[in-house]
């Protein structure tokens, strides 16, 4: 249960870091209320500058591969496209930059979705790369 | 202190409330993560549809007057303008349905601006008139 507390207090403190590097970059950020209190979908954080809206879905592992499930990332892509948003996948790595992800480019298993450190350098984009595409 | 929490959870049932009429007339919406958590400028809900952005500061109140600092409506329509939305503010007066304020309409008094029952009669949105506006 502590661990369970450590590692949602990381992940909060990785959302607030990139939620910095949107408005450092003049990017409009915003963290969405914790997602047990919604019925309705919602991404982790939506970001938005001039005519770009993206709504991602963040993660932090401790592993080299992340899963998805599938309705997780069907519920990101049914809020981005009424929101009208670019919907993003973001996962921090152990000692990398966060990652973004396309859903389309995930990995299919099954009943979930993957992203590896190796589709990261294959498929994945860095910060930079993304607010620039 | 009590009344304090009391408040703050009628405030965000409130909210949620909001946040179910939207998606039942087809919208996308979210709520932002508590206020205290970020050193930036963040709305309560932000909801999109189409080519439309909503950025929405929302209070509830048991006066007929609600007053806002200058503060609070400038980092709202500093947010508005970087995410590129549109700068609402709702308020739920008593017996009232939520009523929507363009933050141009408010009334200024010193370091704070107010909307009351009245203002809303003349100026305020209803929820279908906002959807349509």
């Amino acid at each position: 249960m502590a661990g369970t507390r450590n590692s949602k207090a990381k992940g909060t403190q990785a959302e607030r870091d990139l939620i910095h590097k949107f408005w450092d970059s003049g990017w409009a950020a915003m963290r969405a209320a914790g997602s047990g209190s919604s019925q309705y979908p919602s991404p982790d954080i939506v970001a938005g500058k001039y005519g770009r809206r993206l709504a991602i879905e963040c993660k932090i592992t401790k592993e080299t591969k992340k899963y998805f499930p599938s309705e997780e990332i069907r519920l990101l892509n049914y809020f981005s496209k009424t929101f009208c948003a670019e919907a993003w996948v973001a996962v921090k790595f152990p000692k990398l930059d966060w990652m973004f992800f396309n859903p389309e480019d995930l990995n299919e298993a099954g009943n979930s979705f993957s992203a590896s450190v190796g589709l990261a350098e294959l498929k994945g984009l860095s910060f930079e790369e993304l607010i620039k595409t």
